[in-house]
């Protein structure tokens, strides 16, 4: 079959497209034929070498979308043709509250969706969507699942509450910001691009703020009608912790799903305490949540955001392009 | 009457041991004889002048038991001499979740219970638990709601878990690791003093670690069996904020009353999401936890900890005390 290989720790030329051996199902798997796989900030960390327990040779990818090729022993044979998403997450464990020791998640350390086959386990797919397409669905699986617990797990937002997501364009923000439209509740952003901010009104935002701004907080602000937010949905921490907690209601709440801005400085605790805030870190979902997050996507009828696609023989231009940060929705990747 | 009155803003010597005229009850207020009144850190700080709003001269103290002396307008007459605690908080609002902008606790701005007669509205007394005196009941209120809320309704403390409870000593903590041991939670405390670890062993703590050893989080990390913690209590913030996360157990949650060490300098956000924490700030408590807590102390028959007594002419050096930090429990001032 045709891969894509990351070869060494590195730049997008160590990403080699090439023909590798095929998977072969074990007891309980299944090969699912990838028509869709779509990009994570995760594959360009995994590159970059910024995870832990990192390996090379390995095949990228958590997403994808696909029909069944070939089933292992014990898995019933009449799922070959079938049309399948694939949920990338393994070994949740059992505590819904927080995933166990041996989680983890397709593209690393097993090989990934980057590829014309990719080898998993049969609790692993579920029936795609008939309201999506291939690259829709591929669009929709780690990203859905991690937004939908920030959202509704670890926020439980409510109609009418004021939410504010920030840094929107990437994945996990998109899918945070349509659930939170859904959800019907009052939804702005963050961004560094007035076009993304524009963009966002026809997913049902109501406006948002350039972070570059200096007065980003009091526009913000002034956007609510001087309420202020019941939650913050971040997945940026650093210099925003503090300030989340500022733009914040009292009783209001933090999530925050991920840290590109890295080590949050100068946190003034007595405004945590004296506004009753509360903080919730969450990552990734349980089997549970991807269940209800695609049932929640089916049920609106809410369809992810495609940035852009390519063939997966040009997976180093996608690389570039969501290492650029520029995009607007997910990178697909083609198959086939 | 006699008071102590905070004259101006500064040290011990501003306290000033004198008479005054005696409070007289509006409508729907009462006015209490106290017999025994109790500190609180607040009254330092304000002293200190590092609180917000602060008016002199003042009468502090928010604690305090006694008897009905008078009574104002539609308020029944037959209270008049029964024993009585007070509630020193008014105006939390309707929302339990937080309190409201018009939330006020007695001692400022209004006068407080360092003085034989308080004045207060009839909404903020409540018949005074038998099986407590008078020194026992005032050290109980405001210590005792804001760790009932810190423990049960923020923290939701389970049987079994695992708490620990930085800086014992002050009145928050041990009602606290009161309230913790009561629901049969294993728990832990740091301190600075080895004296202070001894005695939380009497009120059913299991053991605890000097946070000035350099390996403090391991030696506690050893006494869970290497289990680590459910749960978190404390009032320092400041470099505690980083340590907490580090120690909670996957799916932790770290409560945060106060910010005795200020402001948070460097927090690992990656650990946050990772491990799924929960994050809550949490100050006082509603009339609601009010109640529930001094029902709960009742129900489980607590008493609350009491350092010292000290007649109401000694409250310099009952303050001074409570500033050297070297108190376990609850400074009391007898009064009359």
């Amino acid at each position: 079959m045709k891969a894509v290989v990351l070869e060494k720790i590195g730049g997008v030329e160590n990403l080699i497209f090439k023909d590798v051996p095929n998977p072969t199902p074990n007891e309980n798997e299944v090969v699912v034929k990838i028509f869709a796989s779509a990009l994570n900030h995760r594959d360009v960390w995994i590159r970059l070498g910024k995870y832990m327990g990192i390996k090379v040779p390995i095949i990228l990818g958590s997403d994808g979308a696909g029909v069944v090729y070939e089933v292992g022993k014990n898995v019933d044979k009449n799922l070959i043709g079938k049309e399948v998403l694939i949920d990338p997450a393994s070994n949740w464990g059992d505590d819904e509250k927080v995933q166990s020791e041996n989680y983890k998640i397709l593209g690393l350390p097993d090989d990934g969706t980057n590829a014309e086959l990719v080898k998993v386990s049969a609790k692993n797919i579920f029936p795609k969507p008939n309201y999506l397409n291939f690259e829709e669905a591929a669009a929709l699986a780690l990203c859905a699942t991690t937004a939908y617990r920030a959202v509704k797990t670890r926020a439980n937002i409510k109609s009418n509450e004021n939410i504010l997501i920030t840094g929107i364009g990437g994945g996990v923000a998109i899918a945070a910001l349509q659930i939170a439209v859904a959800t019907n509740a009052n939804v702005f952003v963050t961004s560094s691009s007035e076009n993304k901010i524009q963009k966002v009104k026809s997913l049902g935002a109501i406006g948002g703020a350039l972070y570059t701004n200096e007065k980003w907080k009091e526009e913000l602000f002034n956007l609510t009608n001087k309420k202020g937010f019941d939650v913050v949905i971040d997945g940026a921490g650093g210099k925003m912790f503090d300030d989340a907690i500022e733009i914040l209601k009292p009783s209001g709440r933090y999530v925050i799903y991920g840290a590109t801005l890295g080590v949050a400085k100068e946190i003034q605790v007595r405004r945590i305490f004296w506004k009753q805030i509360s903080i919730f870190g969450t990552t990734m979902g349980s089997p549970k949540e991807f269940v209800e997050a695609i049932n929640f996507f089916e049920k609106n009828k809410i369809k992810p955001v495609i940035d852009s696609v390519y063939d997966l023989s040009q997976t180093q231009l996608a690389h570039k392009k969501m290492e650029e940060g520029l995009q607007f929705g997910k990178i697909v990747l083609k198959v086939g």
